[in-house]
C-alpha cells in the first residue's frame, strides 16, 4: 500500500501544483489541457503515457479532439485510495512537459 | 453539416454493432474495451487515433489504465449533434482492430 | 503519379529547409532530431505519424533512444522515385512541431 | 555494465528466437515485421516503446509505411557491446505481442 499524504503535505503539493484542481471527494487532483490540434494533444498523451508506465502509476484521462482531462489519484493509497506521493510526481513530470 | 441518420439507419447501424450501447439523450453510441494492460490499451488507443484523424472525425474517450471507454457522435449532425454515417464508419474500424 | 520537383522547385524547396540534408543520389531530403530523452522522441514520432497517415505520405525513418532521423522522398514520383511537394509539405509540417 | 551473453547463453537465446537474425559482427539481433497497414504498425511500435522505457532498454529500429525492422544489442555490454539478457528479454517481449 502507498501512503496517502499527509494533511500537511497535501497542501505543500496543491501550492505546487496551481493550475491543477483539488477534489476533495476524491482526494484527487486534476486538470484540463488544450492544445492546437488532435495530433498535438494525442502526442502529448503518448509522452505521458510512456513516463506513466515506467512510474507503475496511471491517470485516469479524458480526450475529445484538442482537449485532454487528466485525474491523478492512487487507487491503494489509504483505506478508499487518495492522492499520494505518486500523483504529485506525475503531475510535476506532466507539468514540465508543458 | 453532416447528415444526422434517419431512424431506420439508425436501427440498421445499431443492429450492426451488437457491442455498442445507444445513448437516446446524446444520440450516440459507446463501448467498453479492457485490454491486458495499460500498453496494450494505449496502442489499440494510438491505432483509433491514426485511423481518426485521417477520417477528421475524433472519438470521446477514457482510459484508465488497460481500459478504454469510447463514445461516438457527431457534433456538427442535425441541430443538436447526433449519430451520423461517420461514427458508424469510425465503430466498425475499431471493431475491426480487436 | 505524383510530379516530380523540377530543378528549379527543387532548389526553393531546398532553401527554405535549411536543415535538411538533400541526397541527389536517391533524390531524397533527411534530418536528424535529437530530443531530451526517448518519451519526447517518440511522442515527437506520434505527432509525426498522425500527420503523416492523414497526407496520406509516410516518412522512412530511424529511432535510437533520443535520436530519430527522418528520410523524406516520394516512391511514385518520376520514374525512379525522388522529391515530390508531398515531401516538402510534410517537411515542412515537421519543422513547425519543432 | 550489463553482462554480456556467454557463447552458451547466446546459443541457448537464438534457438528460443527462431525469427531473429543473428549479427556477429555488432553481437546483435535483428527481426523484421510487416503490418497490414502503417496505423498498425505504428500502433505496434507504441506498445513497444512503453515497454522498451518501462525496461529501460530501447530498440534500435527502423520503420517506413507497414514495415518495422528491429536491431536489439546492448551498448555498455562487455567492452564493445553485445548481445545480453535485457535484449533476449525485450526480443521475447516483442514476440509476445504477435
Amino acid at each position: 500500500m502507498v501512503a496517502q499524504l499527509t494533511d500537511t503535505e497535501r497542501q505543500d503539493a496543491l501550492k505546487a501544483l496551481p493550475d491543477w484542481d483539488y477534489d476533495a471527494n476524491r482526494d484527487a487532483i486534476s486538470r484540463k489541457f488544450e492544445f492546437s490540434d488532435f495530433a498535438e494533444a494525442f502526442a502529448f498523451m503518448t509522452r505521458v503515457a510512456i513516463h506513466a508506465e515506467k512510474a507503475d502509476h496511471h491517470p485516469e484521462w479524458f480526450n475529445v479532439y484538442n482537449k485532454v482531462d487528466i485525474t491523478l489519484t492512487t487507487h491503494d493509497a489509504g483505506t478508499n485510495g487518495g492522492l499520494s506521493r505518486r500523483d504529485v510526481d506525475l503531475a510535476k513530470t506532466i507539468e514540465s512537459f508543458l
